[in-house]
């Protein structure tokens, strides 16, 4: 690891000053070899799903491991995409002049190295290294060991695009080995690696932010919340919880309590209840809610800091708004959490108050989301507050120096 | 150590919601008790010099320890400065429609608790709770033991103008013990503290980096360079290079090392070792400079990467701007590096291609500095490339989270 560490050191310095329009020629070359070689990618898939299979994988797992074809027609779309962003490298803000004269701005600039850390799906191969390449960062990419041929199937076309934009092999490299003891040497070279992005189950990011000797954008639990206040237009409520709960259930994004002023609870509990109902969503309620609805179960302590990832929601009758954000700041994994109300001050505070990664009046928790929010693309969504929070777009894989000029300037 | 992480995780959730009227009027009330209080400040740092003579501290320890009138007066103007800023807290940027409907934006927010560690001057003790204070942040700070009686004394001025403004006395925490534990306890405390802000030696920095649980904005060595072009104006060059090294010596901005052309190095440096006799400079140079100035004793490998602090300066003579570069991206410690040149390609270069906190074209490496930079205030300088990078004012000790406004929007 200390080889490819001071490799991929190298060649952070030559992909830090590559232009614009060599870095994506590199990722549409590289999304053309990818186009290329699809047969080759299958090849390689196969062995891994295979692999999987003998190894008993679950369904899920194997899904996610597979490179269909519509998920390789994602990747070079995603590439084509990533090279039509604006490159943020040495975009200069704030330049301004001082009363000593000098002229002083900050230029935005590559972090360095990355270490990307992941789990089965081999799509994030491309992803990760192209974000990386378009920030102007070296990476080190280590995959799941179930997703190894397919991720060095997709790092050979990789490096046929980095080749055909003259640039050097160790601006992307991905790791070899399935040993584990890869990732706790990866996470412990500050020499050589800048920062950690983590993309995997909460175990994994625990361990690496438990070890790391580097900055980690991690990206823990979304126990996201809607509060639905009690002047609250009961029809965009409706439709918000509706999409926050059912839209799609693994996703950090989704809502997993509902909160309900006392004042609406016995109007909007039971005609949200019969939506879910379409959707088999099982509900667990706090007393309150239970009383209403003959449907839900008794909520335990335990549901508040459930991430469900599931059709399931627990429901908590709140006495105002004031109750609602005392729930959230004690149970909410700070990361995406909505209230749904009319009322301009108790927006005002609801968006002062609530210290989460994505805070919302009126829209459903399912749009934290790079994409969503304009980024262009997403490395992850960090739960941390240093650094990065919320969506990680390219941006976030970047830094700012200063830079000062001056005309023979002194301090006095 | 847990029960004060405790106190000031609740602290902060108040301070965060405070009015910038309120925290204006904390500062001005500290400032108001501080300027009430000189009798007691001085008879609790008299404690202390004290107790350092008899402990044999040095000259420059028992300096950095006194309050003098003049410090207490920088004191309390620091705190006036403070009050008078710009609040960063609540400000939103980037508002902008996306194509889904939704309304999105980035609001600055406070970072919660932060931990600060230093060494032996009081008067950090002021400068460090005004500005996390300031930015919305509970603090929990560490002074050195050699200090205990002098910070214990500002901790209750503290106290006075938090309670003056209704705020709770948590916001800010001096550890009473000089027990080293409790640094140990300090810093792997993520569930209570945010982020930990050392200041003083390398050694507590290193320790501190290496221990740490909680992100670090770490303030490593000032190796800082001024490399002069043979397209310099030398006039300009020399004020530079004089004022570089020679303005204060203790301090991270200043010069180390000089870089010269060698196409101007016989007409250059005979000039500037003039200037730096004027100053007693011992000059350790690289054979081509030792060739031009017989006062100039051989410099070893280790003087390129060695921060003297001191009237010692390396020189060394390249072959070209390249050259430079190579030499400064190698041995720099990324603070703070300068080149003098009127060609304009060349600047474009340098900026680009110098991977270090502050890049200067024509200017002297001390306005590396937050006021110089027109921060307000400075709580250190970062030589970090994570979170914040250079000079650290208000900005550095706050975050972003994303607001969303919709209408009842749904994700489809």
């Amino acid at each position: 690891m200390k080889g490819l560490g001071s490799q991929a050191r190298a060649a952070s310095r030559v992909i830090a000053r590559a232009s614009t329009a060599v870095k994506n020629q590199a990722l549409l070359a590289t999304a053309e070899a990818i186009e290329a070689a699809t047969a080759e990618l299958e090849a390689a898939n196969t062995l891994d799903l295979e692999a999987g299979r003998a190894n008993g994988l679950d369904a899920a797992m194997l899904d996610r491991l597979a490179l269909t074809p519509e998920r390789l027609q994602g990747m070079i779309e995603g590439l084509r995409q990533v090279a039509a962003l604006p490159d943020p490298v040495g975009a200069i803000r704030d330049m301004k002049f001082l009363p000593s004269g000098i002229q002083v701005g900050r230029m935005r600039v590559p972090l360095g190295v990355i270490g990307i850390i992941y789990e089965s799906r081999p799509n994030v191969t491309v992803e990760a290294a192209s974000l990386c390449l378009k920030a102007g960062n070296a990476c080190i990419l280590r995959g799941g060991s179930e997703s190894i041929h397919s991720n060095q199937a997709i790092a050979a076309c990789l490096r046929r695009g980095l080749a055909a934009a003259g640039l050097p092999d160790q601006v992307v490299q991905v790791v070899e080995t399935t040993d584990r003891a890869a990732v706790g040497a990866l996470i412990t070279m500050p020499e050589y690696v800048d920062v950690i992005v983590p993309r995997g189950g909460k175990g994994l990011i625990e361990r690496i932010s438990r070890e790391a000797r580097v900055p980690v954008i991690k990206h823990l639990d979304g126990i996201c919340h809607v509060y639905v206040d009690d002047r609250a237009d009961l029809d965009k409520a409706e439709a918000i919880c509706f999409n926050a709960k059912t839209h799609r259930y693994g996703v950090c994004n989704a809502m997993e309590t509902l909160l309900v002023h006392e004042a609406v609870a016995a109007e909007f509990l039971p005609r949200m209840a019969l939506r879910y109902a379409q959707k088999d969503v099982e509900l667990r309620g706090c007393p309150a809610t239970c009383a209403l609805l003959p449907q839900a179960i008794a909520a335990s302590e335990q549901d508040w800091s459930t991430e469900y990832l599931a059709p399931i929601l627990s429901i908590r009758v709140v006495a105002d708004m004031d109750a609602a954000i005392e729930h959230i700041n004690r149970f909410s994994s700070q990361h995406t959490d909505a209230m749904v109300s009319e009322d301009y001050t108790r927006a005002r505070r609801f968006l002062a108050e609530v210290d989460s990664s994505s805070v919302m009046i009126n829209a459903s928790t399912r749009f934290a989301d790079g994409f969503e929010y304009g980024l262009g693309a997403e490395i992850g969504i960090s739960t941390d507050k240093i650094h990065a929070r919320g969506p990680v777009g390219l941006e976030g894989l970047t830094s700012e120096k200063y830079v000062v000029f001056g005309d023979g300037h002194i301090r006095q």
